[in-house]
């Protein structure tokens, strides 16, 4: 069958998945047999399009980055109307996170579901503020709600602890969870303060004009909230975590950490006890020999503590063009080899 | 749906599967809705049961422990008229390996597909000399072929690279494949001559009475011609693989490469180039910023490049009664999940 999808926020998450289908098309179809048309893009910036026969996915990636309104296609419908009445399978919600509210991206996910579509997103809002409300709406219509690309999404930690994990029993996560914290700790260690290394991070993109997202943990937050919500099955409320980020972190106690053998790391923990979850971030001294200590520059990581296996590592690139295009492909085969 | 499951090979991994299918029976069927029951077990050492209502895995179990043979349901069934005759849903393969001929876990799984049965196996006989086959013949009944537990069990490799990663070409691994040999070369780096660390290998039982096997490369070279085979869709003879193992590693190599801020690794590798698969098993000198250096002691760990994530590493434990036995219950899973 053809998975006919929409895309709401064509960004670069957007662009990136749309250039990948497009790049991998042949392999994609040999490899896993899948068919797909993209048959509408809501953009805040571009317009809308639709077009139930398949919209001109090249040009309009063309025209939008030339940064002009789209031109072909051209919807009247406004995007909640587009995701409630476009002929569609899968809705991919890749708009901007708003870890406040969650929304639009809540409201997005919650029409596209309750008109018989199943969603794919990289949002982190609907994931860590709605995660089992909307679970449990797409399990009641028979639908997916698929969300590997909201936690490091070039590394696929959700869809490992569902699948290949799947009989062992998590009972802690720990991981190296914001790429922009974590190439700041390693400069730190090369000699840089921390004023010089944010102006750099900021230079490089890595962390945005205003860091307080990244640097005051509220990002690995938002991470550590859906971990413990969809992978260890917790109600945490994302404004109950502790959260330390990595602001109070001088020159001095890098040195310090490294004469003891030690690195510093903005670590984020999930833990199981007693059968309850509890979750937190906070900066840590790891000893050099753990696999999560010799993780630099913006690479995640992630160790899953397990009944069966002891502890299993996952280190990769955090979030990204591909990465996260990526993932969000992954949860849209996932979705067409179980139908 | 109740999977009837047929264990040949009760050694230290059907064992460990049986004892983790009974220590988390009600979490298996809360979580995962699996209901199962062993109807046969062959073993060479305690006798073949066989019961189709279902043998008494913990009364067996028993036995197994005092070395007795098998005093209740025994069966007068050869091995293969188990496979053949019994009313079973899946035959675990859990033999030992044999890399030179395959046998007899080739004809168990063979025989066991052939009459409509599913395969799981732990057993690199099979999977490094007839995978091609064998899941040929699996597709032709619409049966599984797992194998998960075949390639660093207890570290979801195969499993991960056929899920989570699906979308990506995979275009290198580059592995850590055997832990007896890291386990050495990490303790030449303590100070043991290659003599010494051998015999305390040995005492620990991580190395064999004829260590052949580790030290030359060739556990590796098995595992390196599944992943050829079965990640990268390779046709590598597993006689045709360039293999060499750690024999040839001095302490003063060791500390040469300490020098250069580099460690020795014994590294699998298996690449694709022009369409073409290759592989190979080799020590290597890797630098000391490589996620694969920091991986110490008797750990696995395995890097794949690929087109759309760059470089995801897994690092977790090798086989072992727990870990491989965690193998077998993932593809159970999988199977029970598809039906």
């Amino acid at each position: 069958m053809k998975q006919r999808i929409v895309i709401i926020g064509f960004g670069t998450v957007g662009q990136g998945f749309c250039e990948i289908l497009l790049n991998k098309k042949e392999f994609l179809k040999k490899q896993y047999g899948l068919k797909w048309e993209i048959v509408g893009i809501a953009d805040k910036a571009y317009g809308n399009v639709y077009n139930a026969k398949g919209i001109d996915v090249p040009f309009l990636l063309e025209e939008a980055k030339a940064k002009k309104q789209f031109s072909k296609d051209a919807s009247k419908w406004d995007t909640l109307t587009l995701i409630k009445k476009s002929k569609a399978d899968i809705v991919c919600e890749l708009t901007y996170t708003d870890l406040k509210t969650g929304e639009p991206a809540y409201t997005h996910c919650k029409e596209a579901l309750k008109s018989g579509k199943h969603v794919v997103t990289s949002n982190k809002g609907p994931a860590a503020l709605h995660y089992r409300k909307l679970i449990k709406l797409a399990d009641k219509y028979g639908l997916h709600f698929r969300i590997e690309g909201t936690v490091v999404a070039g590394t696929p930690i959700l869809n490992l602890a569902a699948g290949p994990l799947a009989g062992c029993e998590i009972t802690r996560i720990r991981g190296i969870l914001n790429g922009t914290t974590n190439y700041m700790l390693t400069e730190m260690e090369k000699g840089m303060s921390y004023a010089e290394v944010l102006k750099v991070a900021q230079e490089l993109g890595y962390a945005e004009a205003d860091p307080t997202g990244d640097v005051e943990g509220y990002d690995a937050r938002g991470k550590v909230t859906i971990l413990a919500n969809v992978v260890m099955d917790g109600q945490l409320d994302i404004d109950n975590i502790p959260c330390r980020g990595i602001t109070g972190i001088t020159s001095s106690d890098i040195h310090t950490a490294k004469e003891h053998g030690k690195r510093w790391k903005l670590i984020g923990t999930v833990e199981m006890k007693d059968g309850k979850v509890t979750g937190s971030v906070a900066p840590e001294m790891i000893d050099l020999t753990h696999p999560l200590a010799g993780v630099m520059g913006a690479t995640n990581a992630l160790t899953f503590t397990t009944d069966l296996l002891g502890d299993v590592t996952m280190v990769g690139p955090g979030a990204g063009r591909w990465q996260t295009g990526f993932a969000i492909l992954n949860d849209v085969l996932t979705i067409d080899s179980a139908y």
